[in-house]
Formats: structure tokens, C-alpha cells, sequence
């Protein structure tokens, strides 16, 4: 099992001691007394592209810079080829600005937006699903101990939801080893968070693995095709139309990853059966997530 | 404890069995081995208002009716006092249109929003907050006894949770009976389905108590209070901008509702501790919602 080593593999991992990013507010419990919870954060930033206003995402706060490279990308407003001259972010007015060298006029494709997508559901779908067509996914192998080794080591890296729950978290691994390590309160935003830093530091996506604690849904499917990432994995469960377009796309989808168990429901041909399942330690107690649907 | 008197309360309650809702789909285990998995569906709807394209949801496809109408009502798109003439749902289109006796154009609403809000982040943020500031919630009581056969009841309800996972679930509830619980794998499709169903149903919102599987969100927050619902209840944790608006407008904020525990972070005036949370029995390890943070 993990080693020392792994552990040295991050890049970036959670901060969860950061003042900016949690605070203790005061309540009371179930018998009426007095407790003190630590909360964690939630804030607006707003993106610019250039001189556009694009949107304003709430997020923890953390890497606005990566955020808002990613979100960027990962809505298809950055050309392939069009190059980032700069990314400046305001704390103060938390605002972040993302200049390239292409000054574009987004009036257009923001309409269009405003017809297709699900502001208060989620995604730009109609743009999204353009780019997956094209997709052309590596015939990556993954071996099935690395699975048991990046699950056990990113339950116990130190982190915000293990601190204040109610978080989302998204690693980018390659085989074994966990690299970046992204939290947000925002469905998305920690998915956008390893976009950007990937797109920043020129990481290349063939060998990777996305690892993320959110359901398999067709958007979170579409954004990792779109990343080049063969590999999906998930402790939480599928819906129908992201197994569909992953088995679409060729991407291996892995969900309800807890413990010694499991589920693959697309791109089983990429996956090394090297580790007997019996032979895994089982996940204590104090490691599950235990929370709710959407916490 | 709860009694059949309480289950019968249910006006809608969850369809776990219909085929609409899921569909078995084949891939392999931790071995290698076939599985079939039930998969929940994931379909997109296109919400018109009058002749204008609103926006296209991801949604399991029930109730599209009470998904269109909550929505623009919680977009702030219907007016006070503008009458529905229609609500018309084509299946094969998967499109469902809200005919009003005001033909408005939104042209210039939708504009405003493509600037404000983060279509991949969740909410029409700066729409929504424009009405929190006028919302006067009345002091209704709560019972903490209700609270826990609330949640008792609710968790052993058949539900598509239970069945397939990776779904969020809001129940409206009055007293300690819930009468209307929605599901769907869109994040605030739940809430805007109850919020469609109270409209079209001319329910009051005065004696109601609002529960989520969800986080406790700023946008979470903002819906219930807009509905004019003054107590939000949760088993997930809290964001701490959530917590600021709900003391602000007086909000009533439970979360982390699990078995015998409960945080109240906000309107802790409204509660009556009229039960011992020791006598409550424990939830059964199989009730557990036991799933990562957004399954």
C-alpha cells in the first residue's frame, strides 16, 4: 500500500488550516446548547475574458487565477492556439481578468448561451456536446491497484471537507500518484480549478486520471473528455446519459468506488485486473464520506 | 414515532419503480466480473415562457410541468400576479411551454443575466438576490420533535435514492408530516419542482418546513426564503454565506441532521426543544445516506 512517496507526489493539496477559507459560527445543538461550527466559505468572483464580463462563479476563493483559466476552457471561449498574455486578480474586488492576445468579442456566443444552457442547472450543454464529437481519447491502461492506492491516499490527505464537510474535491492523478488536489463549494469549479492549472503548466493529459467525489453526470463526463483524460473515477454513482456518452467517447468510467468495491461502466478494456479486491484493506470508519446527496 | 397516519400525508411521493426514471445498464465489478447497475436517467427539458426559450434543464423528466413553472418563478421571471393560461408538456420534443396572460419580452433579462450569473456554477446570482432583501418570513414555530420524525420518515421513504443513488431529494413539509418530496439528479431541479407544485397548488408557505438531502448554500438559501418558507432543514453541512443571508432575513438553518444530531446556525428562536435527543432511536446503519459529497 501507499508509501511515503506518494504522499510527496502532490503539487497541491487542500489548505484546510487557511483562515481565508473557513470560519467557526456560532449556533446550538439539538439540546439548545451552544456550538461553535467551522463554516467553510463561499464568495463571488467574477471572470472577465479580455475586455468581457463572462460570469460570476461562487467559489471558496482559492486559485481564482486557475478557476478562471479552466472555466474558460472548459467552456470552449478560449481557441486552441490563442495564447494567455496575462491573469490578473483584484482580492478586493473579486474580480479575475484573463488577457490573451486574441481580443475577442464574446457578445455573440454569450446569446447564444443564454438560449441553450442551464443557468440555474448547471452548463453551457449546446456548446459543451460540440467539442465531444472530436474527442480522441488515448488507449491509456490503468491497473486496478493504482484505483485502491489513490482512494486510500486521497481519503486521508488533510482537506476542507474533512474539516468542514459540505465541499466538493477533484484530484488529477497519474497512475498511482495523486498530483493537484482541488476543493470548491461550486459543482464545478474544482474540476475547472485542475483545468486551468493544467493549461497553465502545460501538463499533458494522456496518462492521467480524474478523480472526484461528484456523480457521474453527462456534464462532468463531457468536461473530462474534453480535458483528454481517459480515465473517470467517482465513490458517488452514474446517470444513464454520462455512461452513454462516455461509452460514446471511449472514456473508462468508474463509479461507487468505496472500499474494496467498485463499478465499471464504460471502457473496461483500458483496466489491469493486477490485485486481488480480497487482499485491499478495507476503508475505516472515520474515512468514509458520510454525507448526504449533495454535501 | 411516526405512525401510518403520517405516510399517508405523502400528496406526491417518489416513483423508485417506473421505468422512466431508470434503467439497468451492463459493465463489470472490482473482479472483472459482469454487473448490471441501475442507472438513473438524465434527460435534457427546454422551458419556454410565452414564445421565448428560456433555458434547457437536466432533469430525470418527471413532473416537467412543476419543474418549468418552479423555475421561472424562482428566476423571478413570473410576476406577482401574473396568471398561468397553460402549461404544456411535449414528450417527444422534451419541451415544455408556460403560456402566461402577459406576453413578456425577457430579451433584455436574459442579457442582463449572461453578465451576472455563472451558468456553469450554479444560480442568476444578482437576479435572485434583488427580491431576498423584501422577504418577510413569519415566525411560525417548530417542534425539534418534528425535526427527527421528519427526517425518520423521510429517509424510509421508497425512493429513486434508495434504488440508484446519485440524486438530491427536497421534501416539502408541514408540521412533522411531509407532503410532497421530489427528486432529481439537476441540483436545484427538487426545489423548483415543489416550488412549480405549491404555485400551481396555491399552496402557503406560512406553516411549511423545506428539507434537503443538499447543501446549505447561499443559493439554497436564497430559493427557500423567496418561497417565503421560513425553515430550512438539512443532513448535509452549511456554507458560511448561507448562514449570513439566512440570519439576515431571519431564516430558520438546520444542518447536519443525522440521527440524533442537529446545528441550527441561524433563527434558533423559531425551535421548541420539546423532545430528549437521547430518546431518539439512532439511525439504522442501512438508512444512511452514505455517498460522497454530490452523489
Amino acid at each position: 500500500m501507499p508509501t511515503l512517496d506518494h504522499i510527496a507526489s502532490y503539487r497541491i493539496q487542500p489548505d484546510p488550516g487557511s483562515p481565508k477559507l473557513s470560519r467557526p459560527i456560532v449556533g446550538v445543538d439539538q439540546d439548545g446548547q451552544p456550538i461553535s461550527s467551522q463554516v467553510i466559505e463561499e464568495r463571488p468572483l467574477t471572470i472577465y475574458l479580455n475586455a468581457q464580463e463572462i460570469v460570476t462563479a461562487m467559489t471558496i476563493g482559492d486559485y481564482p487565477e486557475y478557476l478562471a483559466v479552466g472555466f474558460l476552457k472548459n467552456q470552449g471561449m478560449l481557441k486552441p492556439g490563442e495564447r494567455i498574455t496575462e491573469v490578473e486578480f483584484d482580492e478586493e474586488l473579486d474580480v479575475v481578468v484573463v488577457r490573451t492576445d486574441t481580443a475577442s468579442n464574446y457578445e455573440e456566443k454569450l446569446a447564444k448561451k443564454t438560449r441553450t444552457s442551464g443557468c440555474a442547472v448547471g452548463t453551457v450543454f449546446g456548446d459543451m456536446m460540440e467539442g465531444v464529437d472530436a474527442v480522441d481519447l488515448p488507449s491509456t491502461t490503468v491497473q486496478t491497484s493504482w484505483l485502491y492506492t489513490l482512494s486510500h491516499l486521497i481519503n486521508r490527505t488533510p482537506s476542507l471537507y474533512l474539516e468542514t464537510g459540505a465541499i466538493h474535491g477533484t484530484v488529477l492523478c497519474e497512475a498511482d500518484k495523486p498530483l493537484v488536489y482541488m476543493e470548491d463549494v461550486g459543482r464545478h469549479n474544482a474540476v475547472d480549478k485542475i483545468s486551468g492549472w493544467m493549461h497553465l503548466e502545460n501538463e499533458t493529459p494522456d496518462q492521467k486520471i480524474l478523480y472526484t467525489t461528484g456523480r457521474l453526470t453527462s456534464e462532468m463526463v463531457i468536461k473530462t473528455a474534453l480535458m483528454g483524460i481517459p480515465v473517470l473515477v467517482s465513490r458517488s454513482g452514474f446517470t444513464a446519459w454520462g455512461v452513454d456518452i462516455a461509452q460514446q467517447v471511449g472514456l473508462t468510467l468508474i463509479g461507487r468506488m468505496r472500499g474494496r468495491k467498485f463499478t465499471c461502466l464504460s471502457g473496461a478494456d483500458r483496466l489491469i485486473f493486477d490485485i486481488d479486491p480480497d487482499t485491499v484493506p478495507d476503508e475505516p470508519k472515520k474515512n468514509r464520506r458520510k454525507s448526504a446527496v449533495d454535501e
